[in-house]
């Protein structure tokens, strides 16, 4: 049996009781280890769990998915995932893989960003699509997501933006060389994500256009969610591009044109 | 404290390590009962938790948030939720009246229909706006959550419908009397779901309204996603209208115009 076990979001004990159990009677268990992080580190869990992990980076998951579900038939694999299994693609790709090869496969579900980013507050029915904002890198400033945040303000509702992570990222040189060289991992912070908004902003001012979001725009920007150390800051986008809310991971929300009174009375606590 | 403990989907394991410690130490524990259910009985979470459990049905959460939260300053108290513990407004609402008390408040998060959805392959980014869908009743049939379907399908993304749960609903009669009198629960079928859509579709189609979902469209059917017994199917709206999923609880989701190769791939196995 092939198992695919959502860690949620904040530490050890955020595991399920169910996915403890599969953990302890596999005989090998992956941690992936570059959609997301927690916020105790991997020690943490093999001391939790009492008993070794294999980290499993971009290239294992991705290329080598035979190695990670070789003997699946027979035995049992699991991989543990931040969040939920179903948060990257990488994931459901590996779900059919198995499955291809005649393994069984059984998910158990966990918190995901998806889902406690409800702390602050806001309705999580009142959400559009979510969006992920990347790092822009020269010559490379990606702003169609811009574009469905307007589309969901239009709609009236809220839009969660993900936040880029970089983890084991090859650098550019090392790409055309035989050995690989790895960036140093980072993630992008809600003042990052508000300054990059900001120019986008500022480049369809000067062109003239009509907009929907603003550098007033109220923001939510959240870090850690689901952890002891979670904060939450509610301002406009503008004050947000220099708010420091600590470590990884960020979210930040673009908040709709309208809240309903409820959101509007839990909001207050996190204003800046 | 008071605590708010999501349980997850599927049965009594599917609680956190941290929620079950929590539950184990607490003066009083109180079981939300009315906006969603776990496939597992409330007997079932008392064994595994090995202690009595408090039912809280809507009168109580609703009208009862002072009974629920007292002693919280001084002891622990917790409100057990199925799913994810911001899955409901009136969640929402007690922990604002806990703070406002001087309560502190703890949340422990868990997996929900909103990210667990993941499980049929669909890209949990690839969703707008979730919508409900209540129970008609003679001389109300709200149809509003058709135009919000519509409005996702335009943006190209698909749409999660949550169906209508009656726990513990009066009945018209018993609303006039002193002692009210209750109607048996009913949860709404991925069957029941479709044909009030497909009654709107029919409604608009008289009125010559041009139509982006029609009774073709693709949609899939879950129930009891999470548990042991989950099942999955993919067909058209009008096939959906004669599905039998089972027992509850039940989603619809109205896929969008496009699909992503991968998305394509993992529905082959749902497809009717």
């Amino acid at each position: 049996m092939f198992y695919i076990i959502g860690l949620g979001l904040g530490d050890c004990k955020d595991i399920t009781v169910k996915g403890l159990e599969i953990i302890k009677k596999c005989d090998r268990v992956y941690l992936e280890a570059y959609t997301s992080i927690l916020t105790c580190g991997t020690q943490a869990l093999e001391e939790f769990y009492g008993r070794k992990l294999i980290v499993a980076d971009r290239d294992l998951v991705e290329q080598g998915a035979d190695d990670i579900l070789e003997g699946a038939k027979t035995s049992d694999i699991a991989l543990l995932v931040v969040g939920d299994p179903f948060g990257a693609t990488t994931h459901t790709d590996l779900v059919l893989r198995a499955e291809e090869n005649g393994i069984e496969v059984r998910v158990v579900h966990n918190a995901s960003i998806l889902n406690a980013v409800g702390c602050c507050g806001l309705q999580l029915y009142s959400y559009g699509e979510t969006v992920s904002i990347p790092y822009w890198m020269d010559g490379w400033e990606p702003d169609s997501f811009y574009d469905k945040i307007a589309s969901n303000f239009r709609n009236k509702v809220h839009t969660l933006c993900l936040l880029d992570i970089k983890v084991k990222e090859p650098t550019l040189e090392s790409l055309v060389k035989k050995k690989k060289e790895y960036m140093p991992p980072k993630f992008m912070s809600v003042s990052e994500a508000a300054q990059q908004l900001l120019q986008i902003i500022k480049k369809r001012k000067e062109a003239q256009v009509e907009l929907e979001i603003n550098e007033d725009n109220l923001a939510i920007g959240l870090a850690r969610v689901g952890s002891d150390t979670q904060k939450i800051v509610a301002c406009s986008l503008i004050e947000m591009a220099t708010v420091d809310l600590g470590g990884p991971l960020h979210s930040l929300i673009i908040v709709g044109p309208i809240l309903h009174p409820l959101e509007e009375d839990y909001l207050r606590k996190f204003k800046l």
